[in-house]
């Protein structure tokens, strides 16, 4: 049975390095406090020295938020990017017109203060869900920002974007591409879908790559597929998901494209930041205690072993059984066999970590002690072997427990 | 806003009485202990005194459990079935050669007993996946049914099919057909999918009607999709599901089919009796506090008013907030925009009871403190309204509770 997830496969010709996203050459960042929440952090803003070749993915709720209208428009103007604007507290998510006016004026806003252009500014918002954002405290906010062209405080921009999170998520590598240094970093937020109403994940991605829009957005759609696509703490998809990534230039490469001899590189270390900033949102997943990552392999397709991984780590019950340290295997069969996927059930294996639980359709008599001890571990592995064909897909989620609950019960106040 | 389910539209021809699966003329049961479960009843059974027209609905899960197959093929030799075998504590899921062999030795053990041919009992077990019948204290259980032409005990077999149920599960109705009094009644067991690792929704109905038995397979269809396919507890599906209805005439009507003119009145009959069954599943959903019930009108088509309200009732973002009394629509419209399903944002609406909270895509100023005060009942209803057409669906659940998570965290002992 194969054990090796598609992760390490990629951990070739990039190193990963202390950092986030302000590693890359050229660009700022910090956050600060203008009002919209009680007491913490809400406004965070990012700016790269010079306009960046920008991609974005947004969430796939058919109630888009107006911020991820705005920012689409803007992206589409030129595919570039100099700025991003985020608050958190306000997610201006089913707010109709008034809203859309108001990612509007985000924008302009920002823009104004940083003289560049409109539509070289992404605006994100994330928090309750139909409220109306409050102008006044964004405007003065912006105002606030004095030193965008050289302060680099990344870790105020990782606090000022998060909700329900627990704790900040960044990371970054660096390759070499061309003879230079290329870095990539990226900081992230997400926990559940919505606490008490939140509309939740954004990723950001900064480097300093000379990188093909066209090309940029190809990769961005297709690292997501495998990193926060892959990813689910409740399965609840919101309205304000968006992962951008700037490439500003700046490390002085030659402008990559996918026939770039050394794409794959780029693209490999692309994919390790968003795999990693996913697996930090699972793992911060509301009330978990636990990251749970499912291996399928054997696969004839990749929509079998992605689907099969996304329906176990989604299922309550394989949720609650790891947080009760249950090997409970019966769940897991289960899930594969209620996911839809093409499988045969003579040639199912399942394993816990390093125990074989599950062979050929019938449970093996493995040590029920020996399971229970590997769950009380922080990281879980599910295996799964469909025995079909030679394609893999690796998932990730988080346990289901009593502060899951907890959270997402208590009304708001 | 269409305040009406699809339930009260059925609710014509028929009358709701007292009484369950032995209702209907010549049907008998009952349940004993034979010592599968340590304490509780564990084998149930269900004869009728003439072979009775059968049909039958199953899991979707393909880790599809031994006496399914083995009671899928019973009912294809003649379309008929004579008595019922319901073990409780022990599923017979996964087990490989040896339980198709158990199934098929259970199902020739009752007949020989009966003194009725092999292929005239259905089989059925429910509880822990993976471990094999203990065939000898089912042999020992048969043995001691004695009274099974007179014997009408439905309260000992609804007991005895239970496994998490905190309650037993009947219903019963009687209609007029050719001036002939027709009755129809029917028993259920399910609570959560498995627990530990239990695999889990079983009905039976019973009616004395005659019926053909393809039209008795269509009816079945149908009203399933409608009752027991609109129902969530956890979203997992299990490896044993399976629904069984036995038509055996004893009420003297003529053969019903399609082209009898008063087969609507037995449809909405087996309708009402299946989706009673259906509810009292999801209010008695593990650690469920409460009933939920999705009523989406104004589809285009019934798949797209099917999807978006398992959607909802499957979110467990909707069932914390229900369990929470939080009047939280922006985790309902999100279920809605995530949902796959064709929707307008600009058209939808939404309501919690008499309550709306969201009109044509933007909030309404409602009264939270009423909201509140409304959540707090046992049964709670959520209107949606698509404004996009004429078709409405029904689905129902549960709330999401810490007792859910307790009885499902909860390490096998």
């Amino acid at each position: 049975m194969q054990k090796q997830g598609a992760v390490s496969q990629m951990l070739e010709g990039f190193k990963i390095v202390e950092g986030g996203i302000t590693s890359a050459k050229g660009f700022h960042a910090s956050g600060l406090y203008c009002g919209i929440k009680k007491k913490r952090l809400d406004l965070a803003w990012c700016y790269s020295e010079v306009p960046a070749n920008a991609a974005g993915v947004y969430t796939m709720n058919q109630f888009q938020a107006a911020p991820l209208v705005v920012t689409k428009a803007s992206i589409a103007v030129e595919q570039k990017l100099q700025a991003i604007l985020v608050n958190s507290g306000v997610a201006n998510a089913c707010t109709g017109e008034q809203g859309l006016r108001d990612a509007y004026a985000m924008r302009q806003l920002l823009a104004g203060h940083f003289q560049i252009k409109d539509e070289y500014v992404a605006v994100t918002s994330t928090g309750v869900i139909g409220d109306l954002l409050p102008m006044d405290k964004i405007t003065q906010g912006i105002a606030q920002i004095t030193d965008w062209q050289t302060c680099t405080e990344p870790h105020l921009f990782e606090q000022a974007i998060m909700t329900t999170d627990l704790v900040s998520k960044r990371v970054a590598v660096e390759t070499i591409i061309d003879g230079k240094v290329i870095t990539i970093g990226g900081a992230a937020k997400g926990s559940g879908m919505i606490k008490p109403n939140m509309a939740t994940m954004l990723g950001f991605v900064t480097t300093d790559a000379a990188v093909d829009p066209h090309s940029l957005q190809a990769a961005l759609r297709q690292v997501t597929d495998e990193s926060f696509n892959m990813i689910a703490v409740d399965g609840d998809t919101s309205t304000n998901d968006m992962v951008l990534v700037l490439a500003n230039g700046m490390a002085g490469n030659d402008l990559l494209t996918a026939e770039h001899p050394e794409w794959s590189k780029f693209l490999a270390a692309l994919h390790h930041v968003c795999q990693e900033l996913a697996k930090k949102i699972a793992r911060d997943g509301e009330g978990a205690t636990k990251l749970i990552e499912v291996q399928v392999s054997g696969a004839r397709n990749v929509e079998v072993a992605r689907g099969i991984g996304k329906t176990i780590i989604m299922s309550s019950l394989v949720k609650t059984a790891m947080f009760g340290k249950d090997p409970n295997w019966g769940r897991i069969v289960c899930a594969i066999g209620y996911s839809g996927q093409e499988m045969d059930p003579n040639k199912v294996e399942v394993s816990l970590g390093p125990i074989n639980v599950f062979k050929k359709g019938v449970p093996t008599h493995f040590d029920e002690a020996q399971a229970v001890k590997y769950l009380e571990e922080e990281h879980i592995q599910i295996f799964v072997e469909l025995g079909l064909g030679e394609t893999q897909a690796v998932a990730w989620g988080c346990d289901l427990t009593y502060d899951y609950v907890r959270i997402n019960a208590a009304y708001r106040t």
